[in-house]
């Protein structure tokens, strides 16, 4: 047999009628393998009034900036490690992670650059790797309590500079959260936050000698006063985990900043009564405020006693 | 023209070829998006010997059954959150929670059906809710030290039991792994273990009063001992953190379970010696015990005393 042209016509024409059907069954199998992949984007609003936000693509969202102070401890690489599964899970984010050294340290460099890997061909998670060491005479030492001296207050206003001072570069729809490495952190919480227009709050729970601290806000989902019981008299009686600022107001108020001249528990009323006049300004979050979506979790110092009767350290050469 | 049984083969023929060449397109185009969707498992494999498994879809891996006991505490339910986060990043697991407790909670029943909201269609996450209560002699009270009373010992094996009891409906290529809710898992861990075939073992930091505990591995990647300083006289001196099961053996040895009789710190070695014969049937990973992939984080207690100063819990009608 002869293989003609019209012999040809009909292999041409079952090939494009076979490309056709496999084409559409393809595009219907790459949908449901996206679902497939992504299932922590689900059920993540939990508010009773659904943001404008959630028509965008989520690689099209206000990016958060999360500013993360840290500093070297045995269970710092833990911390670390556990804060950035949970973000690795969340779109659109600007990790600001601000360590108290003079120098970076291999430790962290190492961390970010895993994190980099994981976070790979996630165009929307980015990291800032910046340094700044507190003065000795404001160092917290081995054997202080937790709470004697401010933890994280130079460092945090070094990610607050690092964003004003890259003004031309980031998203000026974003949002800042201060993010510190031994809490813990809901999905859905960067959900609420991802709308923030001036300043929104949330309950922070184990906080505050509470099992939870929060604003109380009515019907019309107003902030009209706080079950705080730890320093009542406190402006804004909230946890640094309780509140996120629109970048605009950062940008505005360029010399808003923390401190450390205040007593211990003042740090969020200080910087935000630079940025907004009452509480008529903040925005209630988490169903107005009933949703305890973060907690202020705080890891034991580890019991490392039998390391000093060794000759040599049990991590030498592995680090940990 | 008159279409003809011969120009019929040549459609059929023409395509069976686009079909092949289409079907090896997208094979390479899955492949591709595959990798791109799971950032997290880029990097995982740091063992000098690749493992046989690497060439299996993910979805196909052998099952890591997790058992994790758990009890009611203030910090209860931030703890699973944030296992939860790292735990929706790997494939191929059934976490079984198993409580210390009469009946179910609300709390981690609600805790559990969000979880499996978020792993929805991800059939290779499963999740299985037990109960079991320690009776009262044994139950650490609330001002108990931590290590006083052996933890979680009922629930592990309630644990084991169900694996046996449901021996006709698990992986048999499966993996356990008893993963205690407080500790940080690095994602690498469930890669190293995923081909157990007795049972393996890797170090743990901040455990027995050193920061890493581990078995000591020659040049042919076997165990000739421990660094343990923490009861070095124990038989197998690692952390319930630092070694994994093949599931065969937990079948074949139906009566291995732990125990509430031995002493703090001789629960793995009471288990291991019921399923090996001695140290050279275990399995060194991450690297010749080299790298650290597990954390025995502890977390605080909260602090909770101005929660007595109020008529009404702050957590009225809010789960915390």
């Amino acid at each position: 047999m002869r293989i003609t042209f019209t012999h040809l016509k009909f292999v041409i024409l079952g090939a494009l009628f076979l490309t056709l059907v496999l084409t559409l069954f393809q595009a219907v199998c790459v949908t449901k393998s996206y679902s497939h992949r992504c299932p922590e984007k689900e059920n993540t609003n939990i508010s009773s009034s659904p943001s404008p936000l959630i028509n965008l693509p989520r690689e099209k969202l206000p990016t958060i900036y999360l500013i993360t102070p840290t500093y070297s401890r045995a269970e710092q690489k833990a911390e670390l490690t556990r804060l950035g599964n949970t973000l690795l899970h969340v779109e659109s984010i600007h990790w600001i992670l601000i360590e108290d050294s003079d120098f970076p340290s291999n430790l962290i460099s190492n961390f970010l650059a895993r994190f980099q890997a994981l976070s790979k061909n996630r165009s929307n998670i980015r990291v800032t790797h910046l340094v700044k060491r507190t003065p000795i005479e404001y160092r917290t030492k081995l054997n202080d309590p937790n709470w004697l001296k401010p933890r994280g207050v130079l460092q945090r206003n070094e990610g607050l500079k690092w964003l004003r001072n890259n003004r031309n570069n980031i998203d000026s729809r974003g949002i800042v959260y201060f993010a510190d490495d031994d809490n813990t952190y809901d999905l859905r919480l960067f959900d609420e936050m991802r709308d923030t227009k001036k300043v929104s709050c949330w309950p922070v729970g184990l906080v505050g000698g509470l099992m939870v601290e929060r604003p109380l806000v009515n019907d019309e989902n107003k902030v009209i006063g706080w079950n705080a019981v730890y320093k009542p008299e406190r402006l804004y009686p909230l946890d640094m985990a309780g509140f996120a600022v629109n970048i605009t107001l950062i940008l505005k108020n360029p010399k808003a900043f923390f401190t450390l001249k205040v007593p211990r528990g003042f740090q969020e009323s200080y910087l935000l009564k630079q940025l907004i006049s009452d509480i008529s300004e903040l925005e209630p979050k988490s169903d107005k405020c009933t949703q305890v979506l973060v907690w202020h979790t705080r890891t034991e110092r580890p019991n490392l006693k039998q390391e000093v009767k060794l000759k040599r350290p049990s991590n030498e050469n592995i680090e940990v």
